[in-house]
């Protein structure tokens, strides 16, 4: 059995919600259970797949009560599994800088995006709390791009009843930089404490290139951020990152950085001097440490204000062009998608 | 202003409290605010403390609405934050492993623990989750230590309505090797997957050395474990870790580990061959890993069983002599503290 085919894969996924349960699962459980992992799967089609694995032995029919997953079928998901690879984020991360083909001085091509789904009833709500954070500065650039639901792209169908919000993350800046011929080394993700609307120190950190895990939907899971805090009284905890270039391309990065500032990208917190720690976070020798702003922290604010969001970080390339700046964008109506 | 002392330390907590309001808070709030981050002061000693605040004008009485922080506040914070220091968690297992000083042959002398609070209602209904976990075999040890509300240890004190558990830390054994004179580097807490009650491979893992969260705190506030699941189905997904020794050292670390293993503490859950992958996971040139379970698993499980816990992984030095073995407690009562 191969697990090339997106059909295998679902075939895999739904073994394993077997697998996780002692007794027999029905297609609607399993339907709702995909679901929640990203698959989506009527029960009609559900039932199809349910009997391709009666067919194979992997599954029992137990009638009313549903299937069970038989030995044979545990076996087939560990041969399955151990073929599986695991990834740190700093892989993911230069694969989307490497993609990316953003032109800082055209304001063309495509950028990397953070994504959260939304449900379409809390929208509005959520909306306003992501301008009023963007608006404050706390944010990579105030351009955003909404899904409405059933709408297409790339890998992803919005569910029903659900809206997607991309916004710009900060690894848009390492991609200019890097295409501007700057090596550039994203090191970590981290929480900035913010003193009467001053960032003051790194507080946390997780190092891209040791997590498997993105390190601010981390820190947001973990609630150690007060991004709504610091917009309503200029003091908490926001989410940040750090990168370090080759002190030499300290003026090259300045002034790259300078000009995606003209187009509304302005992501930075702070350039530090050669040798010197920035924020608190010392630096490698003979580098140069950049603190930008996390490009979730509107995405992370909404989840603060209690409205149910559903975050990726560094998930995927958008086109530019398609984004909307959100200060133009009104209170938000059906007509705005 | 010095910040050596406690009093000081609880001083500038309570700016930090009062910096992140716009409005004036009470004495009551603070106190509830300072409870949650550790400091357990009742209003009244909050007032006095306030006092202290208001005649050096670091924050201002507006009565009965409570204290508002003064620009001079804020810039006291500043000043006190700035030269607190940033700390990754390697840091805190090396001074861990350095200063505990079991000794494997004489069952006898400190071990390194995590550390839980739970409140007595719900004391008796968590003891049955953790035991069960236990007994499973998925902890370090079968050894606990139970305190009880208003004892103290260290630096801590049981607060009222509540009970402190620990459980040995997987980091006992990489003392126990360290200790025995094999350079451990502890590399990664983790996620491994289980299929049929059989480890299959690592899913998730955070590097010790590039965060200052603990991983596996981490992976349980994502929700990424299942230990409940993987007792009563063998199928799910637990919380472990992975250390690097020298391929030469493998044989004597074989040796200290059974060893272990004589007295209760089986926490392996594999030994790599040199230079070649552990569930996974790649070593470093001419090094073995070694796989160990998560000593918080009996305590991640008792959240995901919905009781509310508070757990720190890595937190302690506790004296073996003074645990017990959990399969010679029975049903929890008061009189077995």
């Amino acid at each position: 059995m191969y697990y090339n085919s997106g059909v295998d894969r679902k075939l895999i996924e739904i073994l394993r919600i077997l697998s996780e349960h002692n007794k027999p699962v029905g297609a609607r459980l399993i339907a709702k259970k995909l679901e929640e992992r990203g698959y989506k799967l009527d029960e009609r089609t559900v039932r199809y797949h349910l009997r391709i694995l009666d067919e194979r032995g992997l599954t029992r029919n137990l009638g009313y009560d549903g299937r069970m997953i038989t030995d044979k079928g545990l076996e087939e998901i560990k041969n399955a599994l151990v073929t599986e690879r695991i990834g740190f984020i700093i892989t993911k991360i230069e694969s989307l800088i490497f993609k990316m083909n953003f032109d800082v001085e055209k304001g063309r091509g495509k950028i990397v995006a953070n994504l959260a789904t939304i449900d379409k009833e809390h929208f509005k709500k959520a909306f306003q709390v992501m301008k009023k954070v963007i608006l404050a500065g706390y944010a990579v650039s105030p351009y955003i791009k909404v899904f409405d639901e059933g709408e297409t792209f790339e890998n992803y169908v919005v569910p029903k009843g659900k809206v997607m919000v991309a916004t710009m993350c900060s690894i848009t800046l390492d991609g200019i930089l890097h295409h501007a011929g700057i090596p550039v080394s994203p090191r970590f993700g981290g929480v900035i404490q913010v003193l009467n609307g001053k960032p003051i120190r790194f507080t946390d950190l997780i190092s891209y290139s040791g997590s498997t895990l993105d390190p601010l939907e981390v820190f947001s899971a973990k609630g150690l951020s007060s991004v709504l805090n610091v917009v309503e009284t200029g003091n908490g905890y926001i989410l940040a990152n750090f990168r370090e270039i080759p002190m030499d391309a300290l003026t090259k990065a300045k002034e790259r950085l300078r000009k995606a500032e003209e187009i509304g990208i302005k992501g930075t917190i702070m350039i530090g001097e050669p040798n010197t720690p920035v924020l608190g976070v010392p630096v490698r020798i003979d580098k140069a440490g950049i603190a930008l702003m996390g490009g979730i922290n509107p995405l992370t604010a909404v989840s603060e204000a209690k409205i149910p969001i559903e975050t990726r970080a560094i998930e995927c390339l958008i086109d530019f062009e398609e984004m909307v700046n959100i200060s133009r964008v009104g209170n938000f109506t059906k007509a705005s998608f």
